[in-house]
């Protein structure tokens, strides 16, 4: 199963909160796909969750648990991906501070990740040292399991390109090429927006519908939906883009036919929102109801899950620390 | 002998060469005093020696030898003191990650030891980002040993200011004084100036007299010594200060007294420099040569300082893992 040929992936969640539809249809079910034909390992990445969160540490503690039991209740497999405890593989810190000696500090401000997230989160010269320092913590993931996958959204491809900065730095002064140089997988689907219209479904925003959601919360969250505000009667015309519903129906119904028809009668006039939002809903209850029922299985026996994150991390603490000793080889550090 | 009771002392040095005259009357012969009533933990500091040394593995890699078997030559004595390399203790690079969560990059940039070397060092923009977060790095090691008694130069004291800052934002995050203040032990002797007069004795400067120095090469240096360039016939009067070799004979010549009456001497005119760097040498060589004797027998014996620095990096392990764990717990982060 974890033949060395299949090529490795690495993903992962900053763990600051449950899981919700966004996460699931920008990576969850690809992971799940992706985990037989890949050698995958799945990051809790608590560590860096704490570098915007030092003043928040119960939120990120609480949220790995929250995090590991969406991870096994989607369906990523334990014994077909490995789900790695970050702050349990202390090689990633090592590597880190080492990377941190090749990247100059005028460097990590031009990342335009680092640059949009430092304006988003109202940052500015006070931004924390360690929210600064994260691209070199994502290159030490990435190289620590040699992954030349990483599915990342269209906003972070900027970490992967300084990623391979690095791999390219390291490996000249190596003398061969140690570490491999990772590839963004940019997912096909767009990034999901809120229930609200708003560009981005985010639990803080309160526009999100998360992996534990009853059938009651999801019909009221499908009934809150944005459509077309000048759609007022179901036998005017309405609009299509930017109608929340229809990118649902876009992202989630298995019949893309059915969904064109619907989309046609829509502009024509004739079809009123309600049918639609019973649609979507009935699709989405039929989604998530599964997954929130292992969830509630899988939280009433957290010492399996604990045990799932130990042999994870054994896993991850044996790949990361056989690199991390391939590197101080090759850099010709000392080796006690 | 490693009474709890006893105040804990954090020192250490970078390792980017072999230790001279300067750190001997700076350090290296007050932690030999200090051994007796401190818990003493000396740091091999290798990681942090590639803040700025990213291109030059290979001197500090070569240095930890050199330094270690300095510090063994000079009667460190690893049962009383125990020697740690820095690299080998993966707690120090977690807990310095998970402290530049803490800090904000404005406040590393003020730190004025950070401006003062970035400025010598002419780095620029182009500062590496591991350089400019050393201060955390430091404030990692102080606290993982618990240290309290910090020995470092004037212009190191903000470092130690800082750690403070950030234990008492720990503490008050952590509910109560898990992680305890840090002294500066600033040395009554000032710096060591290089036999060029020059403020700092260095290696790389060419004006620094190893502690492996042969009875010649400190006959050799003495002679190159800077006095005073008007004190041309030994009958004029000469100047005592800034007179290098007076400075020499201030930190080493055991018999304060006679060194006043040559100084009384010189002033008055009558005093020839031969005679005073003939007294001088014949000082240096007498410090000098049972530490180079013993140098040499370590030197042909790699193994068993491997095996003082294996046994340090154990001790080392053991209390900075406890120290990892407590500060773990005490935020309430997870813990696998």
């Amino acid at each position: 199963m974890r033949s060395t040929s299949r090529p490795v992936i690495l993903t992962g969640d900053r763990t600051t909160g449950a899981l919700h539809l966004g996460h699931y249809v920008g990576s969850l079910r690809n992971r799940v796909e992706l985990q037989h034909t890949h050698q995958q390992y799945v990051l809790l990445a608590d560590s860096q969750a704490l570098t915007d969160n030092a003043d928040h540490p119960g939120k990120v503690r609480r949220s790995v648990m929250e995090v590991a039991t969406d991870y096994l209740a989607v369906g990523i497999d334990p014994s077909l991906s490995t789900i790695c405890l970050q702050s349990a593989l202390p090689a990633l810190a090592e590597l880190t501070l080492l990377y941190l000696n090749f990247v100059s500090v005028a460097r990590l401000e031009r990342n335009p990740t680092i640059k949009d997230e430092i304006q988003a989160r109202g940052f500015g010269r006070d931004i924390p040292a360690g929210f600064l320092c994260y691209p070199a913590a994502q290159a030490a993931d990435i190289t620590a399991f040699k992954a030349t996958v990483v599915p990342v959204g269209e906003d972070q491809a900027p970490i992967i390109k300084q990623t391979n900065e690095l791999v390219r730095r390291l490996n000249r002064q190596i003398g061969r090429a140690l570490l491999p140089e990772a590839k963004a997988l940019i997912p096909t689907t767009g990034r999901l927006p809120g229930v609200d219209g708003k560009a981005k479904m985010s639990k803080s925003q309160g526009n999100a519908i998360p992996l534990s959601a009853s059938d009651a919360e999801i019909a009221t969250a499908v009934q809150r939906m944005y459509t077309d505000p000048n759609h007022l009667r179901a036998s005017d015309p309405g609009q299509v883009e930017g109608n929340v519903v229809f990118t649902y129906l876009d992202a989630f119904d298995p019949d893309a036919e059915a969904v064109a028809e619907l989309k046609a009668d829509y502009r024509r006039g004739g079809l009123g929102d309600m049918v639609l939002k019973r649609r979507l809903t009935g699709i989405l209850q039929s989604i998530i109801a599964p997954i929130r029922d292992r969830r509630s299985e899988l939280a009433a026996d957290p010492d399996t899950i604990m045990d799932i994150l130990r042999a994870g991390a054994e896993r991850g603490r044996q790949v990361t620390e056989q690199t991390k000793m391939e590197i101080i080889e090759g850099l010709n550090l000392f080796r006690l």
